[in-house]
């Protein structure tokens, strides 16, 4: 069943919002059952587009704390087998904040055996452990049993889980505009500690490049060949790579080709990349090295494929806007230093903000991800939910 | 058993020998009988190092014709399950002529079903034919067969069965010099028609450079690498390919490099070539490469490896060679017109010509080697058989 929606008992629809109170009972977070739910998610088996266990788990919940959820057809062209989950916490009202956190590992958590250590949870398989993302769901399902059990204490809100960040923020780029309703909001999926957050991201280019000759035995007759690793060489060396200005790093990160080395190479294809905070120059930049690569092809006798996609779009958050600001404020009020930090990968926030959505991905202290080093401290789990309680709560 | 010989009861010691006859008998070959050993050969599976099966074959019709027999333990370094097969004609002579046919096929010959039409033996199959050089398997072994029926009409001589040649002329190479007596010889491995042989071949180098940096995130801190692509950028842009001169040419055939678009490339491996029949420029080109790949190396601060290897060496034959009057004569004999090629591949005649052997690698017809479309002519084959009987018994 993948697109679905799921209406609750219980209901929000009469009941006041902001009555805010500095009661502490609000703040105080259950830290064993956080980690309990965090080491449950983790032990599911879900990468990416095969997210069903863990979006099954979080709809579990979602109706056991009666909330309101929807489930989108957002992976069926990809070929996933759970879409994007949303949760309005108080349906029929307008949300004020969105919270994201995505369903997919990036790879495979079977047999995962977490293990604990002075406070920091890690894996002791041959697996990462998957704190990517699980710890941002297990911190947004905390904080959705806070509001469940203090509805009246937070504004509403909407909490989107969604599939398949990790192959190229899939989820976010399916999410229909109907799901994506309040205009501003956070990404728990940062790697940084607790304090740091993702205030500026590059554009990104990436770029598939094929030179084409023609093959020929290169011992008997090289003059019948066109040598594709010559045009390589060509566009190569009229291609500016590594830290071009302040704004722009540009790579071409992989090549491959030829058949053998008596003869001469056919096909040479190359994987690369620019980015740059600069919109305009990323394209410009782009649109330069294709038509180097066609003439290039040409002056050979030759041909080119030269495919660009603009993976995503970058962003600066200005330091005055309310996101920026609310998120220093319930930063300071938990006593952390807020850090911005400039950041050339992606995340579901870079899709959020090319759509004007304010979105900043924030720093919860996932370390190593990718790696089965991966770790994070409990320590950190615990102040990222309750900074999240405290932006919602806050009213800043 | 890789090293065994084998005496057998039939003995040439006491015979006179050059007792040269015209007789038509000697020259009249059994086609009937060539066409099914070639067919047998031919259904016989055994590529490079798994031999086996093909040299038992030809050391039992040896037994059967009564001839005397080596094999040697060359193939044991390679971890082949069979030696070089050696026959000696009239064991206790010096033998004044060698020939050479190599018992490996370069791909499996597996369920092959050859089918004959018009004269032309083909497979039907998924295969190669392996006529590359069951072909010249058969025709030696009609050879013998026409010898041990009248040993008296023959000169001594030595027929030699390499192993793995498609490898890189392994068996050749691994044989032992009290193994190859006979000053000059041919080989029966060129797919050229009968009357072209290879006069002439250039020396051989065989170039495996690897440019090593260091990987960096290409968005994050490129600084923090080395670019291995740009130094192979650089390396290439001074490396002359093609048809250098008359007597050079070279080729980078095969690049491949790096991780991933988002990784400064760590490390570029090239395959490649040079060929020239000048030794002397041979040896500087190659020495030049390696200077340029250091010096690039050292420039961008990283480091190289650069590996070169002599596969063979080159030779020309003088058409006033005895090697190559004999067979000018023998082929004018059986009014073959002798066409000298210039082949820039690989042949035992490499070896053997290194060595201080003069050897001819003769066209035997063998039509489209190393594809599925492989293919012999009957005719080709019995004029080949003639050919070297003729350059046994003409006496020139």
């Amino acid at each position: 069943m993948l697109a679905s929606s799921h209406t609750c008992g219980f209901s929000f629809f009469s009941i006041p919002f902001y009555l805010h109170t500095s009661s502490t009972d609000i703040m105080t977070i259950n830290s064993d059952k956080l980690v309990s739910t965090f080491l449950k998610l983790v032990q599911i088996d879900a990468v990416s587009l095969r997210e069903r266990p863990v979006v099954d788990f979080l709809r579990e919940r979602m109706d056991e704390l009666g909330l309101f959820w929807i489930e989108d057809d957002g992976a069926v062209p990809y070929g996933g087998d759970a879409g994007n989950l949303i949760v309005q916490t108080h349906p029929g009202h307008e949300p004020v904040l969105f919270f994201c956190a995505h369903t997919d590992t990036v790879r495979p958590t079977r047999d995962l055996v977490p293990r604990i250590e002075d406070g920091v949870i890690r894996s002791s398989g041959d697996t990462i452990l998957g704190a990517d993302n699980r710890a941002g769901c297990a911190i947004l399902l905390t904080v959705l049993e806070q509001i469940a059990a203090h509805p009246q204490q937070y504004p509403p809100a909407e909490f989107i889980f969604t599939f398949a960040e990790e192959l190229g923020l899939y989820g976010a780029a399916a999410l229909k505009p109907e799901h994506l309703r309040a205009r501003e909001g956070y990404v728990l999926d940062s790697s940084r500690p607790p304090g740091q957050y993702v205030a500026q991201t590059p554009s990104f280019a990436a770029l598939d490049i094929e030179m084409i000759g023609k093959p020929a035995h290169a011992g008997v007759e090289p003059e019948l060949g066109i040598n594709a690793l010559n045009m390589a060489v060509d566009f190569l060396r009229d291609f500016p790579t590594g830290r071009i200005n302040d704004n722009t790093v540009a790579n071409i990160g992989v090549i491959s080709g030829g058949e053998a080395s008596n003869v001469v190479p056919g096909t040479i294809s190359m994987k690369g990349e620019i980015r740059s905070f600069d919109m305009q120059e990323l394209k410009q930049r782009v649109r330069a090295a294709a038509d180097r690569a066609a003439e290039v092809a040409q002056r050979h006798g030759g041909s080119m494929r030269f495919k660009d996609k603009i993976e995503f779009e970058g962003f600066t958050i200005d330091p005055e806007e309310p996101v920026c600001t609310r998120l220093h404020a319930a930063m300071r009020a938990l006593n952390l230093e807020p850090e911005p930090q400039v950041y050339s990968g992606g995340s579901d926030a870079n899709i959020f903000n090319a759509r004007g959505r304010r979105a900043i991905n924030i720093g919860i202290g996932a370390k190593k991800p990718h790696s089965n080093e991966e770790h994070i401290a409990i320590a950190d789990m615990e102040i990222i939910t309750r900074l999240v309680l405290e932006l919602l709560a806050g009213r800043y």
